[in-house]
């Protein structure tokens, strides 16, 4: 059809489960967590540009949004599946690549193909603002697991998910990121002490990796 | 205590469920509305840079992704409340402020608190960021309402809303809006055509007040 | 129409959740609360009369069963937002009056007008039955609160709900009242010494107050 | 323990779920149900006053409130199985019973026994009460067999249903049942003519029978 | 109508939850009950094989898959209940049989009615099979419980059903119960060790008895 | 650990819902589907000894209980992805064998890694129990359209899976094909008479192709 069919599939992403399989205390569908990527970028490119970085808002609002979308098409499938081997990750992203472009063939007009192509590929690059989405798009695994083991959850899968996302974050080379582990983590932590499991040093364990 | 304590708090608003009250065959959070209003107004942005107007994509993204964070502090209202009267209206709309500011202060560090006052604002001002804003916010309201009476919703709050969202669009001079009513709509009305409901007349009527 | 839209707008209260935005290993809808107004409330009258206090029986049935129904039309309004100040919780309760007033003269036969405005006036006043409402309403909040700490819930909201329940319900001097302090209160205390949480020491810093 | 077991058994009622194995696009938690009843059988009694019928509201406000408490002990039992044989079925009642009994000897103090026993008997008696609480509740199937009806449900269980409770509901002499026929059956047909069902003569069928 | 009635009815069973009225984390349909004793009996057969026992498959196919089909005609009556007398449990299963034998004579067709009796018989009998079926049904049981109890769930129901389905399960003489209690059991309690109940301690209570 | 890890592993099936991203407006879980195809093979397996084919149970058990459970380390993923080309397909059920392999070797004793490879592998050959266990996965595909369809669900999926499902049963050549086209279909097809969808039509178009 056209604009209207991209608008309508935006609804499906409410009914993409995040971690399917796993208990969990509570659920959350991959629109509520691209919304929350989209406000923590927000304010990990505030803090780069406290520091002087330049930042093209353009960029960051078309990556962020739909850092996600291609999982209309193939689904949440499993962090381990996609880690499984560089040739069938590869495959993978070539797969979601190819329906993401055989749905703009499909229905978006002529005008806007560009602007579709651009908005849904891949943002993970390596300018600052493709890092800060890989920052932000970890730093809600740390929040959903943290989440997740305060109350309790006793599914290994959260402490992998949580020491996994830490180690990429503190990999990055970023302002935003120091502020993070300087000024967010310790808050973290400290609302954890209540938790079953023993969060700081599960964090700390993971920041010396 | 800082921005961890505002990163937390983005997760109550996956548990606040729009239209509280009302039958439907699906709930949405504010999360997810808040997410598509954000994918919305991308494109109707780019509707309008591609008629030459300039668009500050900064201030579009501060704007379209808050625009509901206040409801964190006062829950979704309904609306018919929120309309009572303007003296109630403004006094809610003082409330929700106050009650931000509030919050800026207690958690916000120093060096943030003028981004999250501008960031948190009430953001449908007159600018064309502003009314984009205004078209995508109801957009959404067009289509939660559409998929409901398309399966055979008979609450009538779902009419009502379905036709004051369009009313409230048609009446926004904005390129993007003109795009909406002439290559958007005629496409939802297209689909509806299986529901028990006749939404071309309802469209119809709308777009005649 | 008549009472039929009456006896249907019933049903709205079972899609209206409490305290929401907020973590909560169980949810519960205004019916249910309203049925555990009903019950508790009747107990308490039990005891009243036991101590020889007269109850006007029709009143407490029309006030306790009625007594959130005015939540069809505005939802639940978050606590902080009601308490905000002197005016606006009394302009809310002005706009669910005029509300409710509005609903009955559109929808209630004329010879059920005054039932109905008797039935749904706001319940908690100065006399017994008004008394027993109100330590029956501030109850189920102890319930609630005290259900989710019990299961290790971390928001603060709830230990807040359950300290600002028992205040209300202590200051209040009934038969009732001494005997749920007496013989209820320490067995929930009891009850609760799996809890994460020290109820026994919250619930002493509440009675101390 | 004491009043406590009891208040805190009250929870229970919102996790059975009525017309369990059934297609339903609406749950209805027994709780919600006895709120419901508690609201049709104070409009009923109403009407019965207006024509000079004296109500003992104590006791209507007792056996609405807690007619489906035994519920606790035995469940939701499926509507064939209680009406298998009139064996069956005063043996399940009597379990029902002994059930309660034995709740309360084991947990309400002595000087409220005689009151709980009254309180918790079986309340379908032959009085104006008794007759009211059959009619409110057979009133609830009337609704939410209506509602299932209305948005499409193509279970039989709903049209049965629906038909059971309105010959129960005529057969029984009462002036709220004779204003539920002439003033409210007529509103639920004409808001039903939207559904794929021919609710009118559903009605219709059930009245003459 | 004919084997389709049959195929159709499988659904309600989804529909059906185990342990009704009481609080869980996770709840269970039966269904996926169904599935789960498929699964534990089909290892258990296993290891009966394992030391010479001959397992008749087609039997033990066919009783652990239809196990608890009855429940789609009397639902999910509490196990209190059903134990209540041996007269009312004789009654409940001869009131389960008469209708799944009704059930039958309305819809299967000839040439299958005997297969249908067969597979819906109440398979707990005394053979290998029948006991097996008997140990995976309580399996289940145990997991269920344990599940509930290792998050933290504090109603005293998940206690007695962990013991209860222990002591039935210690006391059936089969190769697959004592693998069960030396090589399973050990690591149940192991991953229970950060419960807040001392599972090691029930267990040893249970296997005592 | 053991088997106990297996055992505990079926829980997580409960958790991973079919068809993802689309509206449902019954959702079913990849344990319930499990138990259906169980139920379906064993009658389709009847019939076929009815014409005198021999079936070997054992295998029939294990194919038709286990033949999902790979999802448990893939997840459900869509199935456009999977047959989006052969070699990423192969790849797929390469990956999902590898994870499969790999927990055998983690978690199963020695003794029974034979008897859970064979379990746990691709059940869909050529044999009748493969060929059983086809038809009977692709009969809950049409089952789960057709209530939807039924209900007036209007995702466009549907149609296509039920189509589909419909294709690939009609092609095996096995007796109980042929009673499902002549004896069960015609009955799906008159319960669906009161569907929005021409029913009918869409079986009809998909039995000609």
């Amino acid at each position: 059809m056209g604009i209207h069919t991209y608008f309508r599939s935006l609804n499906d992403l409410e009914r993409i489960i995040r971690t399917p399989g796993k208990f969990k205390f509570e659920e959350h569908c991959v629109s509520a967590h691209s919304w929350k990527v989209v406000q923590y970028a927000k304010t990990l490119a505030d803090i780069e540009e406290q520091h002087g970085v330049s930042i093209d808002w353009k960029k960051l609002y078309e990556i962020t949004s739909s850092h996600d979308y291609g999982e209309i098409f193939i689904g949440d499938i499993k962090t381990p599946v996609k880690h499984y081997s560089l040739e069938l990750r590869s495959m993978l992203l070539h797969v979601e690549e190819a329906m993401v472009e055989h749905f703009i063939n499909e229905n978006i007009p002529e005008e806007f193909k560009d602007i579709f192509r651009r908005q849904l590929r891949e943002g993970k690059d390596d300018t600052v603002e493709g890092l800060i989405l890989e920052v932000a798009d970890k730093m809600d695994q740390v929040y959903e697991a943290f989440a997740e083991l305060q109350r309790g959850n006793t599914e290994k899968e959260f402490i992998v998910m949580y020491r996994y996302a830490l180690v990429k974050i503190k990999n990055i080379d970023l302002h935003c990121v120091r502020y993070f582990l300087n000024n967010i983590l310790p808050d973290i932590i400290e609302e954890g002490i209540r938790s079953p499991f023993d969060i700081r040093k599960i964090t700390e364990e993971a920041l010396s990796q």
